[in-house]
């Protein structure tokens, strides 16, 4: 029988699950709540009866699925199948690969979200093809995976790439530098969160004139990153001034990895970079300033569907040189 | 026949010749000068002099060697044999290769000095066995390579491990951040040769009581790194002020290394460290303030034979899973 493919993507509050056919076409897609307050096993009953019913769609059924690649926001053991450090959702040390497995019995792979979104941009996205790239999501938080020679590259405890911890200060009096469980110090600058921090923060300060308080009726605590964004691709001086330390920093942390790493691309994706090439344009002029190796800076081109895309191509081998077969 | 083996270091100074036998043990060692005002053509005449006379103690000749892996203080296209980016040579774009194989027509491998000592420690040194670490020398300059599972990582343009580049301040009044094509930011701060020049500018300034004038008779301007980590290891409170920053900042290039790729060690060389523990203690508790990954921080083994230590681990394919077969 031919097999179809399934790739979940769960995030701290939306769950979204795609299906492909066994010609590697993506037939289904669906996004769900995660609702994070929900005990795993009830979380993955439902989402496993929303699955069921997506199939059905399709006159459809768990039997003609080969294999499903599972995207979560934390590190993944995928030898033991334990998540950790996973601060989007309050499932500590669970064993999700078991409570997969008591709903479907075939091949399941787990990974760490960023890393399935890497696999996803590199079968049909802005990296198709490419063997050696850093990919960087720039949304609450800030996520970082690295594809090198045609492979993820996952490091000893598959932790690579927690970029998020990155220092770019040595400024003694900031407490930016030193590392926390919660949230690394790069993400603090860098992140939605860290703009959206910044720019509050500038406007309980002082009452400058800025489009920022326009966009959101003038009620400071409303601002986030969207706006600050959003003002400064107009050219609003404030937002402007207010995204130059989170870019600044973003710039430098991806050269010191491009001279480090020597790649072809970076792809940039999450939520703050969208509306236009603002934010790749502004990253890639200061990467420049900071290291004589050469890459491309790219925005991702699948948005939030990159995870759920990448666990099929986990399933299906697409990030190995050789492509393995499935059997149900 | 049996083969013989040949690594060979040169450096911008000194050039190390070392042959292994054929079951890979090195018998014959001999160290000359490069005198690099010498054009590239007299200096290979000489080298491959100095080889014969020195297989010739053995009773060998150049018929007993199977291989030559030579390493080189800048950037070797190992597919051309180019040498690109060597500020320590005079030799602009200079075809190696071509010069080697004039003299010897068997297999002849080409690589960076630093990526030739990470395999030789990675073969008989500090880092034997392990298939993730990061390497680092700290001398005049400073390097890096990597050994990525198992085998040696080069980038796209064979220009990884460039982390003299590395960018560690956000601070835009200073301009150590800023890329040169002589000397990297970071190497400005951290190397042997920013560790010298910012105790000469400390006492230049101001003439405080300290170890590190009594080692130089005061002679300010015979003060290098040497004496710095020599006063530093006797307690002398100066010269830890003076080490703070290259410390601080080579804690946290190591860091944000360990914390993108989550190594298993950081094999720290070269002529700084030496002189006990104190370098790598420094380092390794700095480290921990810096990342969650973790990775042990060990002193190389080779010394200054790594290099062409690891040449011969490159011909003999030891940076590989399989080793390959040479033939004559």
């Amino acid at each position: 029988m031919e097999t179809y493919t399934v790739g979940i993507d769960i995030g701290g509050t939306k769950t979204l699950i795609c299906v492909a056919n066994p010609t590697h076409e993506i037939i289904l897609k669906k996004r769900i709540s995660t609702t994070p307050c929900d005990v795993p096993e009830t979380f993955f009953n439902r989402l496993f009866t929303e699955l069921k019913l997506l199939l059905a769609e399709k006159q459809l059924s768990l039997n003609h699925v080969g294999g499903i690649g599972i995207g979560l926001p934390g590190v993944v053991d995928h030898e033991t199948g334990y998540l950790t450090n996973a601060p989007a959702l309050p499932w500590r040390d669970t064993d999700v690969e078991k409570l997969v497995k008591h709903h479907f019995k075939g091949k399941v792979l787990l990974n760490n979200d960023v890393n399935l979104a890497a696999l996803g941009e590199q079968w049909i996205g802005a990296a198709k093809g490419v063997s050696n790239f850093l990919m960087i999501t720039v949304g609450t938080g800030i996520g970082g995976a690295l594809i090198l020679n045609g492979e993820l590259f996952q490091g000893v405890h598959k932790a690579a790439g927690e970029i998020s911890h990155f220092v770019i200060t040595d400024d003694e009096t900031s407490s930016e530098h030193i590392y926390t469980e919660e949230f690394g110090s790069f993400e603090t600058v860098t992140s939605g969160t860290g703009i959206g921090n910044r720019a509050r923060e500038y406007f309980r300060k002082q009452r400058k004139h800025s489009l920022i308080l326009s966009l959101v009726n003038h009620e400071i605590e409303k601002i986030g990153a969207k706006e600050v964004i959003e003002a400064a691709i107009k050219g609003d001086r404030v937002a402007l001034d207010i995204l130059e330390k989170p870019l600044n920093h973003m710039a430098i942390g991806v050269a010191n990895i491009i001279s480090l790493l020597d790649l072809e691309k970076v792809v940039i994706g999450g939520g703050v970079p969208q509306g236009g090439d603002f934010y790749i344009v502004e990253i890639a002029k200061r990467v420049r300033k900071y290291t004589p190796n050469q890459a491309k800076i790219i925005p991702a081109s699948l948005g939030n569907e990159a995870g759920a895309i990448g666990g099929i191509a986990f399933i299906l081998g697409k990030c190995r040189k050789q492509v393995y077969e499935m059997t149900i």
